[in-house]
């Protein structure tokens, strides 16, 4: 692995060349969609479902580029080529206005100690609400301060609670809770549709576990009306949550890293 | 005037130099704080003004930075100076992070058309909450999204309403609204707290004004129970809207406009 590279607009620089001219206007309001993916052994994990919603989220909040699906496409593979990337975590990065701009970058896989799936992680909740959860974009200021918070206090992941009291989803992942042997999420539209997500419920699916579209309240987490809590992303497949704003959930995590093995199985494959 | 300088964290470069690394994750979550401010005959109008306001802004959302308000105001004279600025917008930028980063550019005057001031322009409601209003952030997905749809209607500013149906304020401004005389504007914590808003509130003690701080609902509007509306910020002082969703609304807007000849006469007074 080289990574030293970057594309721009499918123009290869050098990685410290890949920069954002601060007097534009669309990188100053955050006008800017992106995706992050995984590379194993040089494959880019699930790269269509990355590709559409990254066209998903250009479409829910306007934002018109010139750039093909194909192109994207040919621009990660030539970035894994060229750095000779063999395990990675790539971004693309669209920023709209007059002159669309398209970076693809790669950063060391991340990658998170085994203990953390079997001993779980810490969690807390963080009141706020997303704007066009849907969508990934460069509005990430309620995201980055409830990580904050998190971390200041030793913990993984903050889960956002919404007006309602729901948890509906974390900084970086989805969120299920399993309650009387059902796995509780939010429904499609409240949340982020993770890719990762889609496979958590693929492999329920396998598993015999029914999946119920409703957020779990924060009241009934404290409470204790849920048995084990994971959340889902990209770069954790399933984690489970050992703690929630101090409330304790009890190892081994079962269920968690059966869902999670069925995930990564799947990496490969597409 | 030049204008192709910038200051970095106090270092002059380019202007064009002047970028964002996109691998920065502070950048890639908007973790940032900024300030626009009017140079007039070289002097940078209310200067000490938007620096407590960024400092808020930064402590609002926890953004540590090792400036100081003498070194910032140093590097904005700077600019000035070396680029021979006699009228400019000049806009700080403060991003966070283990190594924050301070970018000082300049760009020509924001002005606006004569015929603004004197017949109004149009605006358009918009429903969505600012997260963290107070603070001024590089959280703007929201502001332009409701911006870019005034704009296609061939409006000049988007009112963002709340869940209550209140209008709190523009995308870009601050919302005033006559009332039997009286000026309705949103109370102090539901909005940015405008340096021109100030202003304008002073404005109104000089002429007899009484300000009443309750947001107008956005179906009061409609229903033609306000009768002279206008938006303020740095570069409008305050402008005359003309039409509000179709509504219109009639000039001459002599109360606006007295308002506004006050604000600007103080520009050069700091």
């Amino acid at each position: 692995m080289v990574r030293e590279h970057a594309l721009y607009n499918g123009k290869l620089l050098l990685e410290k060349e890949a920069c954002l001219p601060i007097t534009n206007r669309e990188v100053q309001f955050g006008f800017s969609t992106y995706e992050s993916l995984r590379v194993i052994r040089s494959h880019p994990v699930h790269l269509e479902d990355h590709l559409i919603r990254l066209e998903n989220s250009c479409r829910g909040i306007g934002l018109a580029h010139p750039f093909t699906q194909e192109e994207l496409k040919a621009w990660v593979y030539k970035l894994i080529k060229i750095d000779l990337l063999e395990e990675a975590s790539v971004r693309i990065l669209l920023v709209g206005g007059k002159e669309p701009m398209c970076f693809v970058t790669a950063s060391p896989l991340l990658t998170y100690p085994e203990n953390y799936y079997t001993q779980g992680v810490g969690a807390i909740t963080y009141e706020g609400e997303r704007l066009m959860p849907s969508c990934k974009t460069g509005n990430l200021l309620l995201n980055y301060m409830a990580l904050e918070k998190a971390r200041s206090s030793g913990g993984f992941e903050a889960l956002l609670v919404d007006r309602k009291g729901q948890v509906l989803e974390g900084t970086r992942s989805n969120f299920f809770a399993f309650r009387d042997g059902k796995l509780y999420t939010a429904k499609d539209d409240e949340v982020l549709l993770g890719i990762t997500r889609e496979r958590i419920i693929q492999a329920t699916k396998i598993l015999g576990i029914e999946v119920v579209y409703e957020a779990p309240l924060a009241k009934d987490l404290h409470a204790g009306l849920y048995d084990e809590l994971f959340v889902s992303a990209t770069s954790m497949a399933a984690m489970p949550i050992s703690t929630l704003d101090g409330k304790t959930f009890k190892a081994p995590f079962e269920r968690t890293n059966a869902i999670k093995a069925l995930v990564r199985s799947w990496e490969l494959e597409d």
